[in-house]
């Protein structure tokens, strides 16, 4: 027997409508590309998301076509992530930092019939704009111009009636939008997520065990919004009417602080390497910023290092919030509230918890499978995490690659080793790929490298498998040390030895210049086997 | 094109399996009947659940049958709320204060298999047991017993291995749970909430916005569970793994408080009466109570009076949190928060605004329909409240009656007579049976009472509409004196006129031993307008 409850379908349009609904004063602002800053309402934006839709819809395109963006974060964005959907169109924003091969291709794979640019992207066009077949590229710029032979978002907008958007019924399972992962094996893979996907991925959001977002919330995305849609908090943003303030392309950490201090922003996002660079600055200027509103710093993308959750707290009382997801989990999987059973737990374990990736979302459940059947909750066994929910991926767009990613039984592999403890803390220990298989046991190269990263002289690691011939496996250490910095191998070694057991310690220490990074800022740690692949420690 | 996202059912069973993942150690609480305390784990909450589960599916029902509780807040009542959706079957709780003939009509009309009842109310099964058709009765009892002819709930589930139990994979759409209206006018109707319906409104609950619901929260439902699912709250508390407080039949403002001061709970909720009780008795006892946990005090079920949400703040320092559902919206409609728009506001309008009924919930949309058109978002036009979304009903339960309760594009008719201002807070006025309609004006019956009850010598007004020839209809007030007080009808007259025009004025005052109630203890005014139906100020 069915339930008799309303068949209300959970997408984009009504989103947008609750915010014209509620939100019309609530504000919204931009750091131009000059630095200063454009203003408007939620009005205005709900106006122009409209203009989008319309004169989208007035170019021809059939139902589900895609339009992409390649854009900082800024009001036309946000315009773009609703007025696309809203036409019926699915939303795809590309990463600019990717190669010319990797945009050509997304572009090509995705069938991208339109193309929103960034006035400050407009370069990138040259390397790729003749391997792909768009029908229009419109330029979003501050001042409405367009270079010449490409179009003017802003002409478009003027030209269109938003009287004339009626808001459109979708079944909730319409896909809405989508974002390629920057797989670092193999092609770029397309997630295409329903709009079913994204209102339940901004409830979630919203949720108070979550990131507990609020209309009195002052959200500042530094993601971007080419990665993954910034977390969705443009989309949770919207949904509970929070002031929204982005940083256009001004990541520096000076700027960015200017932003947090004088918008009196209460949540912030973003990569680990952004939120070293405003430690930094803050380090260098105790003081000078008055952070008094900002609640919660949730970091993300790869592991926020337990010694940065200390610093921020111990030296600015500033809280990292430490987040898990993915691509294909559009992406929130897990944050890492201290919960209330560790309320008693002294002040290391708390900090050695909020290091952890934390707790699975409402709905989101997780799993860790080893050599031997799933991992114990123990908080030392080491299994692959999968994960499933009703903002989980089931399969790729249009591609037969992947299709192993996806269990017979409705999961997704994540390509994360981690440890799941007793009370469901997920702890990434590493990537499938790089995980270092010594001898049958797993040696996490993460922890290593978290471990190198914590002596004063090192400024970043890698730690990477190499072959050998009687363990199979044996880790290397490849070192950057801060500037001015000195240190040994021996130093660096008998530095580990202290936190792991001596036969996961890496056989030796390369120190060099740069470490590769992939277009997400992290370790490229492909390029460092390849190089390293005929190494052995006898050789030096 | 549909979106990529696994196609994830939200259920029941899915929120049970993520409490016996995540929150194992939390602790539930209930107050026996004898006063004392049961205390277990969510860990032993879900292994009686199953139990429960494994046994009715012993029983040879078949799918979505529905099995009735007669129940206290408590424990076994809550192991209820999951053993029986996640049996397949669907929860029917049942409000012990209808009448014989209602509670009869109500389990027939349901088709009830299976009743479990309450120690405390096994008494009621005499006036209706030869009338219904029950394959089992069973007893909800602290020592497990049960008396003669009746069976007992302890022993179905120690008869159970929980080991039998696997997570079903339902529809989200399944039927999992219903209530009866306890209407006024016509036979009660049944709602029937989807595993989906269900799922969302907790996720929505959960929301900062809303009432912010999480894992350290502890959650005592004064509200009983046979209303509406006690507001969905044993519901989201399981989602987020919120300890839990079950007050038993002890509703007593003693009791109450004894709870609220020992378990340090910090969110409880229940209807305006059972607060006036609580506020009197730390009126009477300033400071007996130590309270500095509770965060929240919802109210819901009738307005909360401003002079109430004041008296809580001012002399208690405690915080009411004002919210508005029906049973057709399972029931969550609108929670009203302070926007940060009104911070700037001065205090009388801030606390003005708290008594209003809020705003929408995610997703929920709401309209106000007026004689002409829908009302203007002023804050002063009237309307009858429409409400959809995506835990609305969309119709009743086997019947024909009420389906002119939903419109033909999806939306619910509540009856309630409101305006909205313009950040969308809805304020009920009336119901629309109660609404006075006079020389086609709208008198809000409800807005006269409020002003009647703030008169110190009122204990309870009622205002009702009764024929008028020349206006059609007039307003008639109905009032109960506090014990020992004294007052005039030109005094609660001209007290009234300082806040309300003139042409809206009751022409008379009656003053009455007692005003009868519904079975949800709101003012029956259908009786009084019976009574006075041919009244005219003039015959006095």
């Amino acid at each position: 027997m069915k339930g008799l409850t309303s068949d209300y379908q959970l997408t984009l349009p009504a989103m947008l409508r609750r915010a014209e609904a509620l939100y019309g004063p609530k504000e919204i602002v931009t750091r131009r590309p000059d630095k200063s800053f454009h203003r408007y309402t939620y009005a205005d934006f709900v106006r122009r998301a409209k203009k989008l839709a319309v004169a989208l819809g007035e170019l021809g395109l059939e139902k589900s076509d895609r339009v992409a963006t390649l854009a900082w974060n800024n009001h036309q964005h946000l315009e773009a992530y609703f007025g696309v959907p809203c036409a019926g169109l699915v939303l795809h924003t590309i990463n600019p930092r990717l190669s010319a091969d990797d945009l050509a291709y997304i572009i090509d794979h995705a069938g991208d019939r339109v193309l929103l640019i960034d006035e400050t992207m407009v370069k990138l066009l040259a390397s790729f704009r003749d391997r792909v077949d768009l029908d229009h590229i419109y330029v979003l710029s501050a001042d409405g111009s367009a270079p010449e032979g490409l179009e003017s978002y802003e002409e478009l907008l003027s030209g269109a009636d938003e009287e004339r958007f009626e808001y459109p019924d979708f079944a909730e399972d319409d896909a809405a939008a989508m974002c390629y992962t920057s797989g670092t094996t193999g092609r770029p893979k397309g997630a295409l997520y329903s709009h079913r996907a994204i209102c339940l991925h901004s409830m979630a959001s919203a949720m108070t065990d979550m990131l507990g977002i609020a209309e009195r919330d002052v959200v500042m995305p530094i993601v971007p919004m080419f990665h993954v849609n910034a977390w969705g908090l443009p989309f949770t943003s919207t949904l509970v009417g929070a002031k929204q303030v982005l940083p256009g392309p001004h990541l520096d950490p000076e700027s960015l602080l200017e932003n947090l201090a004088n918008e009196k922003v209460t949540i912030t996002a973003g990569v680990p390497t952004i939120f070293f660079g405003i430690l930094n600055k803050l380090d260098e200027n105790p003081g000078a910023y008055q952070l008094s509103s900002l609640r919660a710093m949730i970091i993300g993308g790869s592991a926020a290092p337990e010694g940065m959750i200390r610093a921020f707290a111990e030296r600015h009382g500033l809280h990292v919030l430490h987040a898990w997801g993915m691509t294909e989990t559009t992406p929130l999987g897990s944050v890492c509230h201290v919960s209330s059973q560790l309320d008693d737990a002294p002040e290391d374990e708390r900090y050695r918890v909020r290091a952890k990736q934390g707790i699975p979302g409402a709905f989101i459940e997780v799993r860790a499978r080893g050599d031997e059947g799933f991992a114990a909750w123990d908080g030392e066994s080491m299994g692959e995490l999968e994960v499933r929910g009703p903002w989980v991926s089931g399969a790729y767009f249009n591609t037969e690659e992947g299709t192993d990613k996806f269990t017979e039984d409705g999961w997704f592999r994540t390509g994360d080793i981690v440890t799941i403890d007793e009370n469901g803390y997920v702890e990434i220990q590493d990537r499938t790929k790089d995980l270092i298989k010594s001898g049958g046991e797993w040696i996490s190269s993460v922890a290593l490298e978290n471990s190198l990263m914590s002596h004063d002289a090192v400024a970043e690691a890698a730690v990477i498998a190499v072959p050998e011939e009687q363990w199979g496996e044996r880790p290397l250490g490849v070192v950057v040390l801060k500037e001015g910095a000195e240190t040994t191998e021996e130093d660096l070694i008998s530095h580990l030895a202290a936190h792991h057991p001596k036969w996961s310690l890496p056989d030796a220490i390369e120190f060099v210049d740069e470490i590769p990074h992939t277009a997400t800022g992290k370790a490229l740690k492909m390029a460092l086997r390849e190089r390293y692949k005929d190494y052995t420690p006898a050789e030096r």
